[in-house]
């Protein structure tokens, strides 16, 4: 064989959410921007704060080009780490360590090296379905076996369904909270639940099982909840993070790990991160995005836009008739298809110009996720589209 | 085991280059900047071209930040991929398409990447020592056995140790010229001799073998030698390039994967690229930096400073003494070290503040890499250490 097979497949098919919005680039092309309602990527609709261009600039304006542009540490810049823990600490009354962050390229690279770092032979992942997609394929690379626990009616935690999942080989499982697809939010009593419920099986299998937290959307909450910093109610914990949504930075590519302190061999741990980036081809973080990010840390884009979005399409949709989740975060709503197929459903939607991205390879069935980082002249002009769609099933019962 | 053992061991010992940086840092900040002779890192002391500076803040002041910022295409962007291929067979009269273009996190996501499209169980990767550390780590990290060629007396290619070397589950050679890090240059008739000698093997095994070119020191090369681009030579490549070096801009992370047009399943290998980059946790490469790509592809830093320092290093340690490999490109000097245990001969030289790394981790005994990217005045500096270190040793004979 001249190459590998598996990697092949992997760049063969894209993901389902690339090809739809690919089919988007082009249905554009032919009737025009505003008469798609292409809700298929989760690409930030709203502006990186002033704030950044500002400090962008005056990077490169100030700073010698030899460092701002050179090598830092591989673990990266100390003065950057510092400005992370001081917001997490600050933020969360967390006990974070600047040792135990490791700069990334972004919240993918932080899985991929996260899941590497802490495999071992026999070891099994737990995934909550619906789950990100990706999961799969840096959980198959690493080599774990991948265990899909079944969604609870609230897409929270199934725990019959994790209880029948864990077992003596159970190392880790992913949290996505907010989630994408669903928009779920755990809160503080669904995060103690699920710790006071590891910290038991901890005990029964006598080995740690540790929780990575993937949270590219913590910032991006509704309605005032209080966000429950992982390392805070569960010692064997790592943070997966990206600025990508928080600060619309999805092309650059910068995001961090954090290893609790508290973790069971959590030194080794973090030496494990570092070689597994070193493995993987990671030799730092952008650097000029690791200097913005000790500056502007504490910063977000207008989140507020992503709300009054939600509370439009998920009140019209509602009206409309839609079964719908209640997103406490992220921009995704999750809706129930209108037939129990939900790819035949995404096909329908498109001939009405509606690009929804069906929940099959989030390993759920029956729903589609809408991605509503968009503008909201366009959720508003795509109601009519979802008013007929709605009414052509009921037509046809 | 609550953490991946091979991957603690690759964080845990951190490469001897960087160990040696790290003590010259600390020294440093004891004696002075200017009193230690740190030639440990191929960091380069060039300040980025003037245009790198503005084009950057033209992009940040005049693109829209939500596409300046956001996600690319996971191959890159395509204005990007077509000024590559338009500089690239401007120069070298090569026929490279924009659709075997792969945009990357830097030189070492390439190769990380490239190694892990091309496995498949039972195959063979052979280097040439001296060779980069780090070919190791991607080396086994994809599954190869990693087999490395004898160094040839002018640390060319060994076609003794070569012929010993292959056999029928070779599946491919890296090149790397200019090489790091004894700077020899692959002239068009090496390459013309390895092409010729490969292509006979091809054929004596019945299947590809395929040469990954490691070039990110391509521009860095002096005396008005042309470069042999290898798809011009051999059909079954690829190229791994990063701007860390021509453009000082290595802590940035980007460069490229070239898949040859006329390589046995190219497009198949192009998948597995993608594929390869998925699965490493890549999604696109730092989208601002291929914005400035796209524009300063032509560009390079001021190169002649670099053979300024290497006729003066060269022709300074040679008067005093010193065995040396006359380098045609990049910026190391490789020396012979004045016993035979090149750490030993690393440890007193650090006596005198002169930071060389011992060659044994590039694969060969005996001698040190001078990295002479750093300022001339420290070069001009350093000459009375590497005197008394010569004197240190010739009153022991």
């Amino acid at each position: 064989m001249s190459y590998n097979k598996e990697m092949f497949e992997l760049g063969n098919h894209g993901s389902a959410i690339r090809e739809l919005y690919e089919y988007g680039r082009k249905r554009r092309q032919i009737v025009g921007d505003m008469n798609v309602y292409d809700f298929s990527i989760g690409n930030p609709s709203i502006e990186s704060p002033k704030i950044v261009e500002e400090t962008l600039v005056n990077l490169i304006k100030n700073k010698k080009s030899t460092v701002l542009h050179g090598y830092t540490s591989a673990v990266g810049d100390e003065s950057t780490r510092i400005s992370i823990k001081n917001q997490l600490n600050k933020t969360y009354n967390a006990n974070v360590d600047h040792n135990k962050i490791y700069l990334t390229c972004g919240a993918a690279a932080s899985l991929a090296i996260t899941l590497n770092a802490l495999y071992s032979t026999h070891d099994e992942l737990i995934v909550f379905a619906p789950f990100f997609p990706e999961y799969r394929v840096y959980s198959l690379n690493s080599g774990y076996k991948f265990v899909i626990v079944d969604p609870s009616p609230d897409f929270k935690i199934n725990y019959e369904s994790l209880e029948r999942s864990i077992n003596k080989n159970t190392k880790v499982l992913i949290i996505n909270s907010p989630n994408n697809p669903s928009g779920a939010v755990l809160k503080e009593e669904d995060i103690i639940k699920l710790a006071t419920y590891l910290k038991k099986k901890e005990k029964e299998f006598n080995h740690p099982i540790y929780i990575i937290s993937d949270e590219p959307y913590r910032e991006i909450i509704y309605d005032d909840i209080k966000y429950p910093f992982i390392t805070n109610y569960y010692d064997d914990s790592l943070v997966c993070y990206s600025f990508s949504k928080s600060l619309s930075l999805p092309g650059e590519r910068i995001g961090y790990i954090v290893v609790s302190s508290n973790a069971k061999d959590s030194d080794e741990i973090f030496k494990a991160v570092a070689g597994a980036g070193r493995a993987l081809g990671y030799v730092c973080a952008p650097s000029l995005f690791q200097y913005l990010i000790a500056n502007v840390v504490e910063e977000t884009s207008d989140i507020s836009k992503y709300k009054e979005n939600r509370d439009y399409l998920y009140n019209s949709l509602k009206e409309l008739g839609y079964e719908l989740i209640y997103p406490d975060g992220a921009f995704y709503l999750f809706m129930k298809a209108l037939e129990p197929n939900a790819i035949s459903f995404m096909e329908r939607a498109k001939k009405h110009d509606l690009l929804l991205v069906p929940s099959d390879s989030f390993g759920v069935k029956g729903y589609v996720r809408i991605a509503y980082c968009v503008s909201l002249e366009m959720i508003k002009n795509s109601i009519k589209a979802f008013k007929e769609l709605k009414e052509e099933y009921d037509n046809e019962k």
